[in-house]
């Protein structure tokens, strides 16, 4: 009997990953960027167990089983099973697991879940199966962007050319202590509708949108070269600048599909504005929004900022009043009490809570199982 | 004392005109198609009195004196002026001129009141200079959009080639009869805030969208051909994918623009959500929806479908009590009883009224004049 327990990380891209050329293998159309989020305040946890007294492979997904046919899950089984067979112990990976993964967030639009739970699963199954090395190409199987919170720090995904596409893997640009300034805001938004799926909005995308072959040919690839040099310089105000035309471009991409696959909402505009009306205020770029398939906003800044835009935030934003006392979740905020001039009607309750993280570590072991000494969820 | 007055009609472009390669002359990076919709339930009505007894250029829109040296006017009377003294009347256009003009619709986001507005001016001031000949190039000078409403039916404003801006000018692709079944709503929507002008929009995205210029050389060349084909065979279905694509990507060239110039609401989304639906369920497109630069929805539709289609819109978005009365207005509407199971919750109150209208002729003269002898307004 084997147990491992691992904890991983969410990712928010700053280069969007949007199109693949292979649906089967997972492999992009473009290179994509991230900054990897601290494990303190968003996590998947997962532990796997491997033991010659289980008849069948199992999955508990926040505890509730799932079925373990999800052919990504597969994917990612088989791949780990092949690779500790040659290379790592055969004996462990010839037995059946008990997978059981949780995550401390809400699994809502445009939180990144499945990045950080499949980083998290393949990361752990790795451990139980003694495989070294890369395993961010694996983790990719399950979902594209799982495989940039295999790392720590600032994160390329590189597209890769291979067929096979084994050389689709990430690698860390910078590690976590590289920029200790950066901050994240992440702005819940309320009334999160269920839209269009990530997978089947990209896909779309790829079979009907003539500006997503512009952007992957003519725009990517200088904005991914831009953005590595303005992160490796600490350069704010051009990682920010990069950040928001990306995430801008992206969603232009999700308007031109057909039917458009649409993310944005209101809220999350009414934040873009809030963001470009504080910079120029200030004369010089502060603050970058950037959202992923869903209404969330995502403000990359620097510490020093934190008080005056969480403060922007609250005011713009005044939560109901049963949702006042943990608005500001994760890292502490003390908002500024003195704000620039911002020509933005409050709209109450209509973010529900603001996370405040950082830039942090890849996955790594921890002691709490969650499952006990049978096999099942604790 | 000569004295004319007109009424010009509002057009809704299928290919949109996003960008302009000379500010000035008002020359566009792209032709552009639009259907000019009827007079009879939306138009500007403008009187041009010319007189000797005058001292001075004056202009009245909806009721209030304003500057005439507005530059965009000025472009428009020199350039009728300096024609009348080639080839018109030129004593009439040595004369001082009264311009009275009202719209019968509000002048609201997007519904295209310059475009009826110049058209109608410069249409009026042409026929009391004895101008003859195209005066879509000068009414091009006031708003670019303007140089479509000179005609009837569905009308082409070409590019055109020349540094001058002569060969930039509308020509009409089919008369209003050619297609007597198309009919158009326009969806009026509540609470329209006041966003970016579409002058700065076109601006900005010109001057920072990576993807305008894609959209330009290998996107709209090949819709405008298309789109045309698809008018001239009366092929609704193919009319309407066009349509609603070229609204999409025009808006997606928006928020690709850097700040993005954002148009469209949640309003504006749930419409499209609704007319994707409904042409799913009807298992053929039925209805296509494009929006300017504001959150109003204009649908394109086919007379036997606007008793379902205007029902579902008022099944989605009920008017308030006080609205109900005049809900619909134009063309009389006998909503459907039996509609098709539609997904998309109701929200009371968001669609403030409906025109029904449909394609119409060109501008025209009529008898009643918005100025007194006196050269006042009435």
């Amino acid at each position: 009997m084997k147990v491992v327990t691992c904890v991983a990380p969410v990712n928010i891209a700053v280069i969007k990953y949007w199109g693949k050329r292979d649906e089967e293998l997972i492999l992009p159309l473009n290179d994509s960027i991230s900054a990897t989020l601290s494990t303190d305040h968003m996590h998947a946890k997962t532990t796997v167990m491997a033991s010659e007294t289980f008849t069948e492979d199992k999955i508990w997904l926040n505890g509730k089983e799932e079925s373990i046919e999800n052919p990504r899950l597969q994917n990612c089984l088989k791949d780990l099973r092949e690779k500790a067979k040659r290379e790592g112990d055969a004996v462990t990976a010839n037995l059946k697991v008990h997978i059981c993964s949780v995550n401390n967030f809400p699994t809502a639009a445009g939180l990144a879940s499945s990045a950080a739970g499949y980083a998290c699963l393949v990361y752990t199954l790795a451990k139980v199966f003694g495989v070294e090395g890369d395993v961010s190409s694996v983790a990719r199987r399950g979902s594209g962007s799982a495989c940039r919170s295999v790392f720590g720090g600032f994160v390329r995904w590189h597209q890769g050319e291979l067929l096979s596409g084994e050389d689709s893997l990430a690698t860390q640009i910078v590690p976590a202590n590289h920029w200790p300034q950066m901050r994240i805001l992440i702005l819940v938004v309320s009334d999160a509708r269920k839209t269009t799926s990530s997978t089947s909005g990209m896909q779309r995308s790829v079979e009907t949108s003539e500006l997503l072959t512009h952007r992957i040919k003519n725009c990517v690839p200088k904005r991914v070269e831009a953005m590595k040099k303005a992160i490796e310089e600490r350069d704010f105000e051009t990682f920010a600048e990069i950040t928001m035309k990306d995430s801008n471009q992206f969603h232009a991409v999700c308007l031109d599909t057909y039917p458009p696959a649409v993310y944005l909402n209101d809220v999350s505009h009414a934040i873009i504005r809030l963001v470009h009306q504080y910079n120029a205020a200030c004369g010089q770029i502060k603050v970058a929004y950037t959202f992923d398939a869903g209404p969330n906003a995502c403000l990359y800044l620097l510490e020093q900022d934190v008080p005056t835009v969480a403060a922007l935030v609250r005011l713009v934003f005044p939560p109901n009043p049963e949702q006042q006392q943990d608005f500001f979740r994760g890292i502490p905020v003390i908002p500024s009490v003195i704000l620039p001039p911002i020509n933005e009607p409050p709209q109450v309750g209509k973010i529900r809570y603001v996370i405040h993280t950082k830039v942090g570590e890849g996955p790594s072991q921890v002691d709490d199982h969650l499952l006990s000494e049978d096999g099942q969820p604790k």
